[in-house]
Order: C-alpha cells, then sequence, then structure tokens
C-alpha cells in the first residue's frame, strides 16, 4: 500500500499508536483487541478499526491484533524500521538531554555528533560522545549518510546555521529555536516550540481555573 | 469579551502570533498591517484579519494594528499577563533545560523550585535555585500559590508523581513523561511527546527522500 493514500490525521496518530504497541509489547502482551486498545488510547474502537485498517487489517475477528506485527507495520510507515543517523547542534542543557534520551537509540535515532560553539564545552563528553566545535559541522556531515539534525540554539543562531545544514545535505530538521525557519520544499522541518506550549497550557489553566 | 467564544482553532494560533508580536515589539516596530503580517507568518491577511478580529478588532484601514495594543491582549486571553509560579519535577538534562530558559521568566513563568530524587543532585543549583528532595515536595506546594507543574522524569515514575501533585493543588501539568496521563476534569494536561515528535519527522523524511 502505498504511503500517500494515509490521511495526514491517521499519520498523526501513529506516533501515539506506536508508543501504546511497543508498551504492550514491553508488557509481553502478544495480542489486543480494538476494545481493549481503545480503552487504553481513549479512542472509540471504530476510530481504532478505521485507522488501522489502513495498513491492511490486521485485525482478525475475534482474535484481536498481533501487536508485534501491527507494531513493526507502524515502524515502517513510519520510517522508523531502519537506522538514522542525527547530530545535534548545541550542547546547552536541552541539546545534552536529547544526546541522553536512550528511548531515541531504541528506535533507530542514533545520534553521531553534538556541536557547540562554546570552547569551554569542546571535548566534553555526553553520554559516549565528545562536543565538537562548529568548525567540524560541515566535514562531519558532507560526504557522510547523516540526514537529521536537531537544533538547540537560539533564535538568532539558527537560521544561518540551518542553512548551512541544508547546504551541507541535512534533509530533516528538529528545530527547537523559537523561530520558524524558512527552508525549500525538499526540506523537512519539525518544530518543537516550547514556550507556545507553555502558554497553551496557561490560556487552559486560565479556564479551568474560571470554571 | 468572554474567552469562550473563541474557536479552539484561533487558541491554537494565538502563542505563535504572540512569538510574532513580540519580535516586532523587540526590533521597536509598533504597527504592522495585516498584510506585512501575514508575509511573515506565511498566513494569509483574511485568515489574519478574521483571527485578529476576535479580540475587537485592533487593526485600522490603513494604519495597521498597534502591536503593543494587540501583543498585550493576547496575552491577557493567554492568561499570561500576570505571573505564574511553577515547579519542575526532574532536574536530569531536560528539567534543567526548562529552569534555564531565560524566555519562559521573561513571559512570566518563574520556576520557584525544582526537585529531583536523586540525593547526589539535592542542593546543587541550577541558575539561582537548588535542587530539593522530593521528600519537601508536599510541603513546597500544599497552601502555596504554586499550581504549575513541569514533570521531567520517566514514565513509570510520573503516573505517582502527578496524583501526588494534584493531592498538592497544582492545576496545571506540563508532561514531558512519554505517557498520557489520565487526571481529573478540572486538571489541565499539556503534553509534549518529544519522541512522537521525532517520529513526525522522520515519516515526512521518508516522504521527502522519495519524492
Amino acid at each position: 500500500m502505498a504511503k500517500k493514500e494515509i490521511s495526514q490525521a491517521v499519520i498523526q496518530r501513529l506516533p501515539r499508536y506506536y508508543r501504546y504497541l511497543e508498551d504492550l509489547m514491553d508488557q509481553g502482551i502478544e495480542r489486543i483487541s480494538s476494545s481493549e486498545l481503545s480503552k487504553r488510547m481513549k479512542l472509540t474502537a471504530s476510530q481504532i478499526r478505521q485507522d488501522l485498517n489502513n495498513f491492511g487489517g490486521f485485525g482478525q475477528q475475534g482474535y484481536g491484533y498481533n501487536i508485534k506485527n501491527l507494531h513493526d507495520e507502524i515502524a515502517k510507515i513510519l520510517n522508523i524500521d531502519n537506522e538514522h543517523e542525527m547530530i545535534i547542534v548545541g550542547a546547552g542543557h536541552l541539546g545534552q538531554a536529547l544526546a541522553n534520551y536512550t528511548n531515541f537509540r531504541k528506535r533507530g535515532f542514533i545520534v553521531k555528533a553534538i556541536f557547540d560553539k562554546d570552547p569551554s564545552l569542546v571535548g566534553v563528553k555526553v553520554g559516549d560522545i565528545e562536543i565538537q566545535s562548529m568548525d567540524t559541522l560541515d566535514e562531519t556531515i558532507k560526504g557522510s549518510t547523516i540526514k537529521m539534525a536537531a537544533v538547540c540554539i537560539p533564535k538568532e543562531a539558527a537560521v544561518k546555521v540551518v542553512e548551512q545544514l541544508i547546504e551541507d545535505g541535512i534533509v530533516g530538521i528538529w528545530n527547537f529555536a523559537h523561530v520558524d525557519l524558512e527552508v525549500p520544499e525538499n526540506i523537512v522541518i519539525e518544530n518543537v516550540h516550547l514556550s507556545e506550549s507553555l502558554m497553551r497550557l496557561s490560556y487552559r489553566m486560565g479556564e479551568a481555573l474560571e470554571d
């Protein structure tokens, strides 16, 4: 089945399905019914059946879903059935937090290098990786198989660094800088704007405390 | 104007408006037309006019929007026109990154305390705050004016800690644990599931590299 046939709404939900299926696998559970999965995920059973039918109907009436099959199929669709080499630009607390997330490695996201412009950080180890100088960014990426970069630097610096990353061959940017980056069409940006998330929380708290 | 009249879609966009208006203010710009704002934000001018009309129509034909007025009005709606005291549970890299974000303080989110169960972290300073033992969580929150908590601990521990936070009087939870927390109706959760974001990036890179 071609990926293009799956709607964006389903794609948005897929990582969450994946997380639940992974948890079930970790618990040693092999099969689950759509009604049981719906209880856990707070979706209707029919929503789940509809969503998962997109991937070839792994559910069998009366038997439920084979968790491992479904998990592997979703991994394939999410393009996490193979390894992704990534670099992290910015070795502040956030960059180091990302470098240390064991969950990412488990899912095949391998941090190959971490960079910072602060000379006092260069050479410092984060896990088993030494922080490199920004001067070595080009030579590390160019001609390598690294296609993914997490950007954890202030917005003022981010725009130029991202241009450089794209020139060097990076295709996917995980952007934590508080700026909407303009990139060519063939480049993918996933933004994590933490302060916007915090503002949404604040808005909803205002509503909750009002009620 | 009652908050309830504003649609969820507009609310979702508000933090981004706020960020752009803040940038414009930082640049010393006082007025902006909807067409200029639309160019910067990559929204249509009519979308912007429609959105901002929700807040009393600050735009004047031929004069554009008064940036400061609009900024302050959006701050009021987002409930960030006053200070929010927050605590951070978990002083790993992510917790420390959040504690150090000067942007949050600028917007009135004041970190009052940071907690960790690791005895070797207790007493360590993050900015000007000393990491406290989890044993002091209850006494810090109960009877205080703190209503917001960022949860930066592994999912296994998060469920119980969040129950405790709610008992102590926390209303808004900024959840970084990889778990969907079940909370009473009057409690607000804003999830930041970083690994889901990373999977979306991976999916979209798969599409981009295919094209």
